[in-house]
């Protein structure tokens, strides 16, 4: 009998207030030997925070990352049809979600091996319900382009979306390109919109504005280097 | 100063294999005296289910829907502003996600109300992860249209986005409808494409499956009368 899959979400924020993570997270991680992560660095730390008990140099990590050889997926696939279950793990939330995971998760499917996801923190979803905008209908973008020339072009293109349509606009950054992209935002986004920045959720620095681009454009925020989400919608 | 709108996901399942809820609920649960619900009822038993020890006599409620009147959102208001701290919950999941609230959200934020969002369920999300469809770009669409006809063109039309765009299309389903919108998903959608189910997601019913349209035409589950997500995408 074939092995489990269990998707296992992380902190996303390094200073939580609070432990994000549901009692049974700590029974899998009492007990898996086998791990998919990221970055093992990373999931060592949270296994050790979990459960002080793990004896970490007993367990098996394979990596998975964009650049994934099939070889690894090859491997796991098969510790998993040998009944072995495994654990998946991203660098911060929900694995396969705005991280890598996904190839893994859909070859399970094919070769029907059971999938188990478990309840965890996702910035998308947080900023998402703390925002004020449309929770009804919402798109989730990613990463915007680097180049300074291709952002504005982007942020026109998903600008007219969110003007037509009723999906809120979500989009994610990285930490020291915060700033750039919230000043384009500002400057590109049609002055009807509303954005929400959330940054640190469930953190220390937990900061979550909804506000109009006209007020953001007199009050910007202090963006410090952490993880932020932004939100672009109408609201009537 | 002004009191705190808490945002408490509940269960998504009525038939929980594991809790789903991080111990900040309970710590809240176990003080708040104001609440803002979808329904008394069901608000009442999450509520008992999470301390026993709560009096719901001497909490104070308030319904939130989609035909909510401006004064329950003044009434609210209000007393946020007077520093009482506010739990509001959803039927089932994140609250203002496929869900009412997010008015009560956006009317905080114009008022500076500070919104604390906890981690807990969201099937959306859970479906998403558990897919091996793309988690890097999707957009969520909400309910489908009740009509055969409206559905049809509705399909037609996102499967074009699915085909053209990088985007996971996501469905939520009324369960008395699962059957007929599985049926039109599997006659109206490209074969390219891959059809996840995901039913009762974190329940003893739990079933999530990734494949094929042409898989699915010839192998339809059997849909009980139980939330269902549908997800729509491409794999290379």
């Amino acid at each position: 009998m074939s092995g489990k899959l269990i998707l296992i979400p992380t902190p996303i924020s390094d200073t939580e207030k609070y432990s994000t993570h549901i009692p049974e997270i700590q029974k899998y991680i009492s007990v898996l030997k086998i791990y998919v992560v990221e970055e093992i660095r990373t999931a060592r730390r949270f296994i050790r925070s979990i459960d002080k008990n793990v004896v970490i140099d007993e367990l098996q990590f394979f990596i998975l990352n964009e650049h994934n050889s099939a070889q690894v997926l090859g491997d796991v696939l098969k510790l998993l049809k040998d009944g072995h279950t495994v654990g998946m793990m991203s660098e911060a939330g929900c694995p396969a979600v705005a991280d890598p995971g996904a190839d893994l998760v859909f070859r399970c499917h094919t070769e029907s091996i059971e999938i188990e996801p478990l309840v965890g923190p996702s910035s998308i979803l947080m900023a998402l319900m703390s925002s004020g905008l449309s929770g009804q209908q919402f798109s989730f973008n990613g990463y915007m382009p680097a180049k300074s020339d291709e952002r504005q072009k982007y942020i026109t293109i998903l600008n007219k979306t969110a003007m037509a349509g009723g999906h809120t606009q979500i989009y994610i950054e990285a930490p020291y390109r915060n700033k750039q992209v919230f000043d384009d935002l500002v400057k590109y986004v049609s002055p009807q919109l509303w954005l929400c920045v959330a940054m640190d959720v469930t953190g220390k620095e937990q900061y979550i504005k909804t506000a109009s681009i006209k007020w953001w454009s007199t009050n910007p925020p202090v963006l410090g280097k952490l993880p932020a989400i932004f939100l672009i919608g109408k609201h009537s």
